[in-house]
């Protein structure tokens, strides 16, 4: 049976603590070994569980690698300090510590690259993308309710125009993604999305 | 012998043609199949030459496609209408073509996830990112010199913010890259770096 997360849900009760650790030593072995040298092997060898645990939980190493991100809380909580620079600049700079970058540059192309030739991963992807962004859309709005941004602005528009040049310059440019960058980007992004000239 | 360009030259002087054969019909093949699905055999059948012969030129696949991609010339040519938006618009709205979109979400994320694993890929990846940014700092510099950007504003970060949500709405959050969406996307960036408030 399906339940829909891409977790099978068969015979005996599901025991938390054996998910956990193998999440855990999922994402623990992405950032060491990266998305294309992980093995349900090596994930099983380190939760100290056999093989057929996991194939009775996930249907396979993409489903399990996205559980494993969905749980491991990249990003903080929602920051809410009053304005939209310090949200903004709250959320994205911890985006600069070098283990954050490293799992990601690991990660996110693998499973997009996967996700190009399978529609489901796709979809499970997108979830995973756009669950990722709700944070920044409530502090988009409630700087909108702030009056700090333009009534107009398309707030999906406006988290790609923040988040779309960090992922582009770790994915694809290797460009610097430092703290000096990244008040840079908040500060013009501050500015475009403002109310209207 | 290794001429810097991962292309091998050994022996007998090279033929234009069967380069170009071979460049094309990967090109096509990265279209229909991706670069996952792609082989150099079938690379081979498409172009009507031996596998020999393209590993005669090619050290492997990553490199391969990283010349049809150069050769494929994705972009138009530097727009020159005297406004910054215009040329924005006409170098970006080719984006928005399904065609170009197939085949840059079937390429792009695998060559990166493999750049992840292989700093010489790395290199050859970002030395084209690179290579395909030079027409977008030139309209950016023609237009400061204009006096519509800010004496201040970092090219590259310019460029990042353009290229950047367009980049993560193809390859991650699937969200769409229609004209209405590039107008916008324009129309914010030109006042995010336009001339100080």
């Amino acid at each position: 049976m399906d339940d829909g997360s891409g977790q099978r849900r068969v015979g005996r009760p599901r025991d938390a603590s054996v998910d956990e650790a193998i999440l855990v030593a999922t994402a623990d072995l992405l950032v060491e070994v990266g998305f294309t040298g992980l093995t349900v092997d090596a994930v099983a060898a380190r939760a100290g569980v056999g093989k057929a645990t996991i194939y009775r939980r996930w249907e396979g190493k993409e489903q399990l690698v996205l559980d494993a991100l969905t749980a491991s809380r990249l990003h903080p909580e929602v920051p809410d300090t009053g304005s939209l620079r310090s949200d903004l600049l709250a959320y994205y700079l911890p985006l600069t510590e070098a283990d954050a970058q490293a799992g990601a540059i690991r990660l996110m192309p693998a499973l997009a690259a996967q996700a190009a030739l399978d529609e489901d991963l796709a979809e499970r992807l997108r979830a995973f993308v756009s669950d990722r962004r709700t944070p920044v859309a409530e502090v988009i709005e409630r700087a909108r309710a702030r009056g700090e941004v333009d009534p107009a602005m398309d707030v999906e528009l406006a988290i790609d125009l923040l988040t779309g040049p960090i992922m582009y310059r770790l994915y694809f440019s290797g460009s610097p993604v430092d703290p000096a960058t990244v008040e840079t980007l908040v500060d013009r992004v501050v500015r475009a999305i403002g109310p209207g000239a």
